[in-house]
């Protein structure tokens, strides 16, 4: 039981929560875990320790509880109801030694904890289980189980937060092939987005953020239906990336 | 000296600093305060109740230091940096007594604080100095004074949080009177993103937001000139609020 090792080296009312979205099978799925046999799905989390910031510990625990490491991760939003977690959930479930529990009695009673996302290409990421052998899966966001804590409320803002992202930075990059055409860029967006996009609006804003070359090929197909093929322009791509698309402002 | 006083009752590693942004004379200012006459300029902040989520916090804290209250603060960032802050500082300043200073000396190392900016109508906020009376000002964010901590770099944040946000959201709507010109819109963006604007494009943009009911009035002035006048769709405003501006999406 990790949580009672090494406690004088955490900051035991902080910890982070890592929400890892990918798409798979046209859906938007979420990456969970199970700490304990006896305990709900959860999201990947853990304290942060005293030597380092937030974004350092959410990749460590990322790493050591699935596995999954070098993915971007974006902090949206911090949870500090007062009653949001406890401590004693395992004693609850009865899954601690006697002398954990007692350890586990002189925690603190209140944890905030700060809420990463990040998507993910389905193909790149492997989780592992991580160095606590975990089992995870990854959960079709329409169809999550019951989860531990308040962790579907961090679930739910962090698919708002991922939402607003995709309409301020081209983010989507990493889950294109490298020559794509725009109704397959649609077609993410609208996994993402949890809704149908009109083709024509879609395209001219696509268009008017200027971050694709248009190449010369297209995409095989019947004559007359063959779309055009586009790449991301890498240079405007960073610009935007780095400042924000701008809308035309 | 209230940092001492009561701290049992107080999440002593968890504070929250407000950034509260207004427009005067063309002008993006921030609200500043001063603890005690000897220590830099700071942002109104202080520290989470054990019993308070982080938003109760913020408006009890804005409240006791600034006396500003009934603003909409966003939370946007959190700092960690575990160098970020220290509470010996009064103490390096001389500033205080011997019994003040070994209590501070029992406090945690490390605190990390979670920003909120507001964006607020300069007419409508008188900063009373709350209940310390600190000295407050306003100063104008490209002429900030030395600040305490790493305060100028949450403001610094805090500014490339507004300004996405003002792409996001309408949320420049209590900045304005009830009726207003294009030009004057386009002003205040202006200020706010600290750049100019293509009046075409951002005409443009403005109306596709279908936000703003076009009045037959026009303001006064060279016949020729005369803009017409505008006002919020409170309706269409409020669910833009809710939902986000989709930029046509």
């Amino acid at each position: 039981m990790p949580l009672t090792k090494g406690t004088d080296e955490l900051e035991l009312n902080l910890s982070v929560d890592c929400v890892i979205f990918t798409i798979e099978n046209a859906g938007l799925k979420v990456l969970l875990t199970k700490l304990l046999p006896e305990m709900n799905w959860m999201l990947p989390g853990g304290f942060i320790t005293k030597r380092e910031n937030a974004n350092q510990a959410a990749n460590r625990i990322l790493k050591f509880r699935t596995g999954v490491e070098n993915i971007y991760l974006n902090q949206f939003q911090i949870f500090s109801d007062p009653e949001r977690f406890t401590f004693s959930l395992p004693i609850q479930k009865g899954v601690l030694s006697e002398e954990d529990s007692a350890i586990i009695e002189q925690l603190p009673k209140r944890v905030i904890s700060i809420g990463y996302f990040a998507l993910a290409n389905f193909e790149s990421i492997h989780p592992t289980g991580g160095v606590l052998e975990e089992e995870s899966c990854w959960c079709d966001i329409d169809e999550l189980p019951e989860l531990e804590y308040d962790h579907k409320q961090i679930i739910n803002e962090a698919i708002l937060s991922l939402r607003k992202e995709v309409y301020f930075r081209p983010i989507v990059y990493k889950l294109l092939p490298e020559k794509f055409t725009l109704p397959e860029l649609q077609s993410l967006y609208e996994v993402i987005l949890g809704k149908s996009l009109d083709r024509g609006s879609f395209q001219r804003k696509m268009l008017r953020w200027d971050i694709f070359e248009r190449l010369e090929e297209r995409r095989g197909g019947v004559a007359h239906k063959r779309p055009f093929l586009y790449r991301f322009d890498h240079k405007k791509y960073q610009g935007a990336i780095e400042k924000g698309l701008n809308f035309g402002m």
